[in-house]
């Protein structure tokens, strides 16, 4: 059986593992879907869907996922009516999605999908806007994600990147 | 004469109808443009362009418009530049527009188009707004929209889904 | 019971007439859905949606439609794994798709719908394709036509502007 | 040796004439990007960018900056990714970027370009959204752009634009 | 060390698998793009990205690839000016690209890129448009392919789906 | 007066240089359109939209147009029914548009502009693709531009590019 779990990753931090986890005790493979694939370096989405593809590939490696995590960069259509209809054309077949956000439940059981919920995360303590809130104001974030990402982060400087991010999110 | 009239419909409720049987006075026949056409499932925009057109078809039946109204979907360009022109190549020709918000007053009239006023409505007591507010919040609504559009909302669970839709509005 | 027929209608001619006029037997409603509503001014597309509307609604007064022909300018997206849910979104509800083209037919019924072929037109004598070569040509078209689109038509001095694109379809 | 400004010029003011004077004296040419050039009518970006070119080449000639000034309009990609691409591809070659944004001084020097810094300047007294402000205040606006650039504002009728803009940012 | 190989793979064939194996002898890991992600349901594009996807991951079962190659869709741009860095955004970091097209080849080589060459094959007797013919012809074809491709091929009745699409490509 | 000419320049050749002359002696200012700005790295369009503005630059600098030709990329939108205003969005005022296009000629004058013709050339001998043809064959091409685009193209080493462009125009 397969599951979907779809996410943004800026940046995949331990809520995500505890769902990607939490799912691979039901399913044989999780396709794990990025979305907004196509947003990067601003403020609310630092990272290129190939760095959280890395993200993703070297959690795997630390936490013994193997191949049963199958990530699938996703961009925004931005029209919720053929939005189910996207994903579907995008990534492999799945038998159940896993989430806990009201839309994304309605608009694939309206598909005829099974839909299942996702571990409570309390997301004052623990979300990607919380990290990139402590990333950007020097506070302590490596705790929050995975010590193979952190890694990572450290190696593209990540952290600098939220914060000048974080000083003005535009363009120009 | 034909007139045109646009508006997002979210959904149809009194204060249109009292615009459209007010142009119907002047006009032999009204061209109605859903604008937002291709936006559906947010909290702003909760309804497809495809429902939308069944309450104008709808309110057309229960209220005798024949086929003296017409309704076009029309998605956003987001370029006022060229909004006009958009307009002009999807709908049959008019000869007035119907409407109080200045830029399309403006964008019109510099396009050589005659521009009618539409009767005042209060928003604070009548609008889109305030119907999806009321749906989100269990409050009376039917009284504020034609009563075969109610009927056709009750049958689509359109209630039902702006309260979803207010809860998160976003995609996952 | 309501149906589908998707067409270019460039322009509409005694084929769309038949088809639609054979469905209309067999269904309440008729949605027209017109397709490629956003090209025009080339020499394979040279009318705007709104003409093509226009057409569709002198022929529906012409023909005793009434208000049974339902016509939607329906926009290309290029992306099959989403076409039928686009259209979906942009037209009321509908029970049974009318076409004889096999990809149109297979992206329907594999959502679930019922579909019907429509009468058989020798296309060498009688397509969207032989009118406007004809009026390119400066041959008899009119009878291809229904006599109240010929008049539409003449008003546009469309066969005048279908002449100059097949002189060259580009833009400059 | 050739430089590059890019600024939106909701209108051009002193502020960008000082930048573009500073920078003139240690380039030959300047290539001045006219930023989100397909946005107009809009509270924020009233002008459209023919209009904007316009304004330039006014001041270019009050202020004699001759054919050292070239001015391109560039519209906005929305992925920050392949942004300094999508300058590149279309401006003249140039050899160093003039900007105080943290973001746009990142992304060319990740390029390999020589970024400058631009003359610091009261953003509280002088920017384009305080000029908008002030044409929309019925304020003093004209001692803050070229006066050449006011003369063709005023032609324009530029202020009374804003200030219906400013009543309603809408299309309708 | 990371390859990057791109091909469309409708449908994956044993050419592409020469590649494959023949790039995996010199790097780690090779990412595979899946171009022209977004197409599907047409003659020359039948397949989706998802189920082409699900090619690769049978034939990595097939074939021992284990976590070794990566798959990305990855959908047109249009403009090879900022191509490259679409690409770039998408994927994991990679340090040699391997190709044939003498396009993809100056593009990835103009942005310091290693480029090699992929093993000689014979497009006359195995390439995507032999093998769609075949299937549209009804002629042999699984020879062509890995058998797990040959399987998930047949499951997903793809040699129908192409035979249909081959009679007419279009949409209706 | 100021005129209006639109171009694709791939490259810029004496014809377009006997079209811009013979309008400079009727108008005070020529705005040059470049046509498909978003095109480039394929057979029919080479260069980008910076590197045919250079030559129009180069070109202005040899033949001594001064700033009376003011260059602006036009990007491509594919819906004629709002390309006129597209294009006025972008470009300064202008009185008087040159071309020999009959669509483009329609469009301007059903918009109420004075369309005038351009010198006719013998395209068989003198044309973009005449140009582009020689270039990947290695004949003679120099004679064909003005010299200083000659010496501009060689620096680019575009008739190389071109060569590459002509073995195979696709992306890979």
């Amino acid at each position: 059986m397969r599951g979907l779990f779809i996410g943004r990753f800026q940046p995949l931090h331990n809520g995500h593992v505890s769902i990607i986890e939490s799912a691979l005790k039901e399913v044989d493979e999780l396709v794990v879907g990025i979305g907004s694939a196509e947003a990067s370096y601003t403020a609310k989405d630092p990272f290129t869907a190939g760095e959280r593809m890395e993200m993703l590939m070297a959690a795997g490696k630390e936490l013994g996922w193997g191949s049963r995590v199958i990530s699938v960069p996703l961009r925004d259509v931005n029209r919720y009516s053929i939005w189910v209809r996207h994903v579907l054309s995008l990534v492999p077949e799945f038998d159940v999605v896993y989430s806990n956000n009201p839309l994304t439940r309605r608009l694939f059981e309206d598909e005829g999908f099974e839909v299942r919920s996702t571990p409570l995360i309390d997301r004052g303590a623990l979300s990607g806007a919380k990290v990139r809130e402590s990333m950007a104001n020097g506070s302590e974030w490596k705790h929050l994600v995975p010590s193979s990402v952190a890694v990572l982060i450290a190696e593209l400087e990540g952290d600098t990147r939220v914060g000048e991010l974080f000083l003005r999110g535009g363009q120009g």
